[in-house]
């Protein structure tokens, strides 16, 4: 062995990642030719070691979701460093994808199981008009919407509820449809063009049901129109049944910004 | 006449634009087909009102540049509203492109030769790697950049100069390449990803030549890695020799975000 090299052994990356889900159809691999995150991450990886590898993900985003800090986790055999691994992904994966961080995780480590919390944002463009240059990142509502009331809706949010109202869960056995908020915050504010509002949705939990943040969204945007009082959003969630949210907002203004793990 | 139509008169219009220049070979339009800003709104015009229309812009914006701000105006015999106007062309045109403002104006009205000034962003991402969410608006630096050194630099701009060294001056006689810069500002802010920072500059000047806000960044970028010293850009504005300057800067990270006319 020289110049460093680590041997033929195979060991299991973590790596944090970015992309613009604008053209995908989500994250998770499918059986038909479109084009996902999890495929073109294996092909990246493939090209680069000719080893076939089967990437795992921390959340399944749908389609048109974006992320600024997914995790990965994918077993390789690669003799060079880490930072060799990321800066050769990142020369081969498309321009909607970037691998910010990349390194050597323990033969254990599961990004979806292991994980405390993850974090997403929801952007929301409230004008007469759509930003054609936001597009891709923002949901676009044209009536006003009442800050205030949201702010007091979400207040409902924080801590441990059955949110059975606002998501399926994953399929299989034990059905378990509570969920921790740690943390959500609704903010606006006025954007540089005419008559228009951006609002930031952050919502942080231990995990979250399968839409969870896109029904919790649309919801919250019926509130903000005066169609469902704030003290109306708390009898929803208490009521854990799927038929008492509101609509489900669009993917493209969801951004998973972050996932958290014990050290 | 009945439902407050306006008669059958020829009247001058004047729009406040935005568009997303990614996909587009800049304002103007080319005699071949590719497709253009000035293009697709003469082409929604004409499906709105069966008449040919010729747009006329404030600033004819290169491939890939964007606008929040970008005036037009154009002729058009129409019977209603200038509202019922901005309506249709915003559910006519493509995503890409969007009608904020549109009002009648005089009948002289010339959004290029009546603009007493016009203003320019440019964003510049500078960390190890792209973000892949901003990559169509920003032009990504992968080297640090010394921001206040930078600033010193654009202190030069303010006011009355020859700008040769920074652009060619449009066709055809009177090749006057001076002009006022009202206002130029160099700011830089931490991103919420790793290591990144968003560098915006802004710049408002009574005209631009050709490329010149392109140059000058391209030139600020060269004085942030330490390659021109603050005094000696001061030096190459000086100079108003073309040669002097550093790289263009890439059209993707430059937004028209706004034209001033007197009133």
């Amino acid at each position: 062995m020289i110049d460093g090299a680590l041997g033929n052994q195979t060991r299991r990356y973590r790596a944090t990642i970015a992309y613009d889900g604008t053209g995908y159809h989500g994250f998770q691999r499918q059986t038909n030719a479109s084009p996902t995150i999890q495929g073109a991450l294996e092909a990246a990886l493939e090209r680069i070691t000719r080893q076939r590898v089967g990437v795992i993900g921390a959340g399944r985003t749908d389609a048109g979701v974006h992320a600024t800090g997914q995790v990965i986790a994918f077993d390789l055999t690669w003799k060079h460093a880490p930072g060799d691994l990321k800066n050769a992904l990142n020369a081969t994966l498309p321009d909607e994808i970037a691998v910010w961080q990349l390194q050597e995780a323990g033969p254990e480590f599961h990004p979806r199981f292991d994980a405390t919390s993850r974090m997403y944002r929801y952007r929301l463009w409230q004008a007469p008009l759509q930003d054609p240059l936001g597009r891709h990142r923002q949901w676009h509502v044209r009536e006003p919407l009442d800050t205030m009331a949201i702010q007091r809706a979400v207040d409902h949010l924080q801590g441990e509820h059955d949110f059975a109202s606002f998501g399926t869960p994953p399929q299989g056995p034990g059905r378990e449809t509570r969920r921790t908020v740690y943390r959500a915050a609704w903010s606006a504010r006025e954007a540089r063009q005419h008559e228009a509002c951006v609002h930031e949705f952050t919502v942080e939990a231990n995990a979250f049901l399968y839409r969870m943040v896109r029904s919790l969204v649309g919801t919250l945007r019926e509130v903000g129109a005066g169609r469902i009082s704030p003290a109306a959003f708390g009898d929803i969630l208490a009521a854990a049944d799927r038929a008492r949210s509101g609509p489900t907002a669009p993917p493209h203004g969801l951004t998973l910004v972050g996932v958290k793990y014990e050290q």
